[in-house]
Order: C-alpha cells, then structure tokens, then sequence
C-alpha cells in the first residue's frame, strides 16, 4: 500500500549512466538522482528525479515516447531543438516536451544546471532514450 | 500538434480561490499559477503548477482522485497528514501523495512557501479537490 513520503534531495545517492549506456550515446559525466521513482519508492504514474549537466557539457539530443517536463532548479543553458534550434533555459523555467519531440539541454553557464524532470511514467526506467547521434 | 515550449515563471499569471471555492473550504489567500496545463497551452498528461502559501497560512487538509508530487522551492512548512500527523519539509525537499490520501501543507516559516505541484492529469481543473472541514 502506497504512504505519503518525503525525499530530501540532500540525502539522495546519485548516479552515473552505465558504459553500456555510454556506448550507446549517453554522456557519462551526468550525474542525477530518483525523488520518486518505483524502483526506489511505492508509488505510481509520476516519476522525477534531479540531473545535473557540468558546466560546458550536454544532455545530447534525444527522444522518447512519454511527453516529459523539465523545471530548471538553478543554473542556466540552451534547450536544444531539432534542425539546429534552441532556446535560452534558466532558473524557474518550465519546459513541456511533447511524446517522441527531440531536444537536449546544453549548459551554456558558469554553474552546474541542475534540471528536475517529469514523466508520467512509474519509474525511469520505463522510459526508452533513443540518441539521435548513434 | 503539440509542440515544446517554456513558460517563465516570472511571467505567469497568478491566481486566487473564487468566492465558491472558498465557500468550500478553500484558502482565499493562496496564490498559484500553472506552468504546465492543457487549459493553457498545447499538453497532455501531465500537469505543473506552482503554489504560494504566505507565511503562517496553509492549504487545509484534502484529498483528490489521483496520486501528486509536491517540490518544495523555497521557504520551509510542515506537510498535513491525517490523524493529527504532520511532517517538516523545506527546500528541494520531494513529496510523493497517493491516490485519495489526506493532505495539506502549512508555511511554519517567516518567507512564503513556494510548492510546485505535479499532477498525471491534463489540467489542474481535473483534479476534484475535497476538503476534510467542510
């Protein structure tokens, strides 16, 4: 049975993606945690956790089926779109990413972006990245 | 079609209760504005919103339908839970609600709390709020 329950993002472990997933396309210096994930928690339909993208570095482009929303909790960079696009991202900016919609996020600042995400899934791992560059 | 977009929040309209939410039991002076909703832009699925609780006030203990995810911005409060509980949350702290549990929120600080809410609904106005006091 699901409970209320309180994740302090201070008390998070974090994580790195895999040298599979590197292989695949994914960049390994990402660092990010689960706030509510079902592999982590009993709950169900939202899933959102915290990733931090370094100064300079890139969520390179990428797409999945689930619509998805990015609040960015501090830092600031560039939305990247498809053909070439992009759009300026900073503190308290809220994206929607529609089902299948490429984009990525580019740290353009002086300071890590750190980026909550959203998706209306059970967990994380539910969610199939498909990189556009491999 | 939907497309992405980005929604500011220094640019967002503010809202407050109406007289017949407040009849119900409502707070009147909340204020919120929504950053992610298909009664406002081109979405789906999943709905975003951002609450402002000025300080010693509080939104009253109530339930909905579907499960919600609270990411506290700034400011600290006491999260409302039945049967007299109440449990502390401040800053970057992530709260998971099932479905149908009883829940509230009360600023305990001396600076408003700032709450984002996210719903798996299209729109807030999907969301039945039921007020226990009333």
């Amino acid at each position: 049975m699901e409970k209320i329950f309180v994740n302090k993002m201070e008390q998070a472990e974090w994580n790195q993606h895999t040298k599979e997933r590197v292989a695949r396309g994914a960049n390994p210096d990402l660092r990010w945690c689960y706030l509510v994930d079902s592999t982590k928690n009993s709950s169900h339909g939202i899933s959102v956790g915290c990733l931090i993208i370094p100064v300079e570095d890139e969520l390179p482009l990428h797409t999945h089926a689930p619509q998805e929303v990015y609040l960015i909790k501090s830092g600031s960079g560039r939305l990247l779109m498809p053909n070439g696009k992009s759009r300026s991202v900073s503190e308290s900016d809220c994206v929607y990413i529609p089902n299948n919609e490429k984009h990525g996020l580019r740290n353009t600042g002086d300071t890590p972006l750190e980026v909550i995400w959203i998706f209306p899934t059970d967990c994380w791992k539910d969610v199939e990245y498909i990189y556009s560059d491999v």
